[in-house]
């Protein structure tokens, strides 16, 4: 029999990055073996406890068949988040909003539902790496909008999108509040955005998963609230940072637009649904009390002030101001940030104990970007984010690629 | 301020088809809102209990927070999944295994890593319709091979599989037992495949959902069990079939090359992790005494049983052998399934019911294919289906779309 050479995988396989939150684990995974204590502050995992009104439905199910549920996720669940976000003051109607499995589903579906290979989305960049992961998989292009750390990454100019703006632009995606600069957009800077959206008919989408989290001033504003927008936007939202059920893989797309809407759930279709019993933990978590937030925010807001004092007091370190989400991008004296992180799971200890956090370079789709750069995600109790600072500070002092600031 | 016309939405969303199994489903609301019993034949949702080893490992968790998983899916889990498949006589090593959000993502990660925009893979029609939906998502081409309701759907000769490998061709994906037809290959015919695949260097997709449905002869061969077909084969499983968890949203996808394996978990960590509460349970699951699947092929065999013999009894209607799945692809004396299936739900009723089944048109890509078949899921116990059979039986003599045969 004659026998010919395995066909090559896919462009898109090749082109699609490890993910720079998730790629260092087996470094983890060793010191753990040999008996390190790890800190995990490189992905958004809080340690807040998954709201009681999820785990009491999911624990008193009655059940018997585990069954598919509708494409665009149970009614009831589909009624009740949008009643919740009309309470907030985004009106949203049933018929508005698909139940996803996760934030990063409702991504995904975005964009295949508005790019074809080679369409274009702007994105301010640092950005959420898992951006760059979704735009792979559909062959879609990152057209990167530079933030700075001096600026505490505020948005450029309307004139600088304005540049990045071609005939395959199809949207600008931001992050609000930001993942991974921390940044809460405010009204005159959405405002911007609006101008641009409808001047050009690009979409605006909008990942406001971390609405909750923001501790100067009151709820950010939504997408969804810009007026004459309701053809262009789309908002991505999901229970798993609000809740702390990052595990239920539950989310939401949302849009006005009839049409978007319409070819979201052909997608949904195609994957049948999201998971059903997480849908009914879901149902019952959002009764949960608004002084669960009131507690989470607190907690978090903590967790932000020592993260920002310790670092700051740190020689060659520059840390930000952050506004919202749970994480800082934070520049170090380092000479490369992969580097840096592989050693300290590797070689770096302090009382048995080390820091595992996510390089710069995977939040920037320019390459090159993000070297001296690391994601800390401050999701840990305040005694271990000061243990896992004490660790930063000694390695910064006794990394070999240490650079002179 | 100047504006802009939306922007388009993307080809693929213009493509995507609406699920023939689900775009009914509106019409069966209104008739269940008027009282209207509506039996399901459209959707393989199966009536049988969860197995109760999943259901006391949800109801008794004690974990606090919910938390991601690993992205290839929770260590044990993928342990023991890879210990079963070798138990059974499938070696699979855990590398080898990754955990998706059930049998539909492991498809879609299969179909980006092999393909991109424009590349074909050759499936057998008609196929299960949610192959053409991830096609769509993925703008991959399907090139069907038409199998006939004459030769119970069997495979036709290598010559055409031959005819239809062009360079842009990189796998021929084929569902045992057959989801439409419930076809089961011989090991004939898996050899002729991969003989295809060796000669030509193509990848070999066997989506293996439906192992455990077999009612002639046993376990139907892998197509992990084909010597040298490790850099090649790869195999798509779940568990919403097996253990009637259809909405717990768990799969997996299976392959010994350790490059493609390398970039699906790389597709994996984009979208973070499946579903956590749900593996625990499923980890549970894979404990389930072989006696549940006794249990359940001797129930589903009595429907089988029932299905043909009231079927073949109809005047007009073509009803192939099934020896697999749950699932007949059926030929009915009738204009257009789509309508004949639309009218069942909006004009005909038995004592108050009627029956939902999903129009032949869906399965086929060649499009004008399956205008005179439908599918049906034999999913509904054998009470119920006689009732569903009783009404297609004064459905067919009533329609008025009935062709003369």
């Amino acid at each position: 029999m004659s026998t010919a050479t395995a066909r090559s995988l896919s462009q898109r396989a090749s082109v699609m990055p490890a993910s720079p939150i998730r790629k260092l684990a087996p470094y983890a995974d060793v010191a753990k073996s040999h008996g390190v204590k790890v800190y995990h502050l490189n992905i958004g995992q809080p340690d807040v406890a998954s709201p009681e009104t999820f785990w009491k439905a999911i624990r008193e199910n009655n059940l018997s068949v585990l069954e598919y549920s509708h494409s665009a996720g149970i009614l009831a669940l589909r009624e009740k988040a949008a009643a919740a976000y009309t309470a907030m003051g985004i009106p949203v109607e049933t018929n508005q909003l698909m139940v996803t499995t996760a934030g990063s589903e409702a991504l995904s579906i975005a964009m295949s539902v508005l790019c074809d290979e080679g369409d274009e989305v702007i994105v301010p960049e640092p950005m959420y790496a898992n951006y760059i992961g979704f735009a792979a998989a559909n062959a879609v292009k990152v057209v990167p909008i530079l933030t700075k750390i001096e600026d505490n990454f505020a948005l450029p100019s309307l004139e600088e999108f304005e540049k990045r703006i071609t005939p395959r632009t199809k949207a600008i995606l931001v992050c609000n509040p930001g993942n991974p600069t921390g940044i809460v957009y405010s009204p005159e800077q959405l405002a911007g955005l609006r101008e641009i959206a409808i001047k050009h008919g690009v979409y605006l989408i909008a990942d406001e998963v971390y609405r909750e989290f923001v501790y100067e001033g009151g709820r950010p504003q939504s997408i969804l609230e810009l007026e004459g927008l309701d053809e262009l936007a789309i908002m991505v939202d999901s229970v798993s940072k609000r809740y702390s059920l990052c595990g239920a893989r539950i989310g939401f797309l949302v849009s006005r637009n009839k049409k978007f809407m319409d070819a979201a759930l052909r997608f949904g279709q195609a994957r049948l649904s999201s998971p059903t019993l997480e849908m009914i933990g879901v149902l019952a978590a959002l009764d949960t009390p608004t002084s669960y937030f009131d507690e989470v925010r607190s907690e978090y807001r903590k967790r932000r002030d020592l993260l920002v004092s310790r670092l700051r007091a740190m020689p060659g370190v520059v840390c930000p101001d952050i506004q919202g989400a749970f994480y800082a991008t934070v520049r170090l004296p380092i000479d490369d940030s992969d580097r840096f992180c592989q050693w300290m799971l590797e070689e770096f200890r302090l009382h048995g104990a080390t820091v595992m956090m996510a390089p710069g370079t995977g939040f920037y789709s320019t390459p090159g970007l993000g070297k001296d750069e690391v994601r800390i995600a401050y999701v840990l109790n305040v005694e271990d984010t000061a243990a896992a600072m004490d660790c930063l500070q000694l390695a910064l002092q006794n990394y070999p690629g240490r650079t002179n600031q």
